[in-house]
């Protein structure tokens, strides 16, 4: 099914305000137009690039805030981040994470992504990852941009233990989802 | 306590028995000794040092018995793979592998040794990872030697499923403990 002009922008804000991280490619092949008429679309409606919607979004220097890790040991890049309560970050799958034989990712740069946020989550300057369940759903390709959520589910602070959530997801679809019991200290 | 040089060597042939990847150096700090008169009992009691050692029972060529990915694909290296039974990697934590702030080696690449281990010893072209469960025991420094080894522990084949448990120690002491359930297809 086609859609008129004025269909597909209104389609396009409401696609970008539910996945602001989507590529003009996913949008094309969405819509089924284009990538130039993406792009243009874009121009007239003044949506920003990709990059720069999430440069603008990572403006705010996560660094800072991040107390357990230093922000370049993050596999991953920050986009938000609420410590102690949750945090997303994006991954752009490329050839280098994936099998050469079937061209699906390995689970343990997924492992990664998640774990690292799991551990910049805490509020503390040590967090350790004491034990996880993890649930790989569906295989992701290569020029997947996989987003990972992590959600604190409870913490104990007699036990220096929290629970952390992760699920990352591409485009709306759930493709990995952790469990991470984390050990936290504060040095002080 | 000091032993003589005869209680000493046979100390080393034990040790060496039962972890035959050790290095010299930590063999120096178990006896209290140099490392300099490590080498010699080992010369006078013709042991070849780590790497030849490693090399000699690496010489049968383990990528043409893996299937399931190229061997180079493997974090860590295979020192013994019998397929659907068990396997046997070593993986060597460096300054890379570690936490700047506190050099403990990052959850993840002890993550990778397992679960690349746990796919190798599957005897099919395709196998992925469904689920894990993963417990990290005890901090892995740089420097240690990481003898990863994993146990096909049940395999159901009308569902395309084994079981495999990977243990990881470091000087026989376990570090890693992880169940992986994994998915398999022979495309024939």
């Amino acid at each position: 099914m086609k859609f008129t002009k004025k269909e597909r922008q209104k389609l396009l804000l409401d696609t970008l305000d539910k996945t602001p991280f989507i590529t003009d490619e996913h949008l094309a092949a969405t819509f089924k137009v284009s990538v130039q008429t993406i792009r243009l679309d874009r121009m007239e409606l003044s949506i920003p690039e990709l990059r720069e919607r999430i440069k603008s979004v990572a403006t705010h220097s996560f660094g800072e805030e991040v107390k357990s890790l230093p922000i370049d040991e993050i596999i991953g890049e920050i986009i938000d981040i609420d410590l102690d309560k949750q945090a997303i970050s994006l991954l752009d799958i490329t050839k280098d994470h994936v099998f050469a034989r079937n061209g699906i990712a390995r689970g343990h740069h997924l492992f990664a992504q998640a774990n690292s946020l799991a551990v910049a989550v805490i509020n503390d300057e040590l967090a350790l990852t004491r034990k996880s369940t993890i649930t790989f759903v569906k295989p992701v390709k290569a020029g997947d941009r996989v987003i990972a959520k992590a959600i604190v589910v409870s913490s104990d602070m007699q036990k220096n233990t929290t629970l952390i959530e992760v699920t990352s997801k591409v485009e709306n679809d759930t493709v990995f989802v952790g469990q991470f019991s984390m050990y936290r200290v504060t040095n002080s």
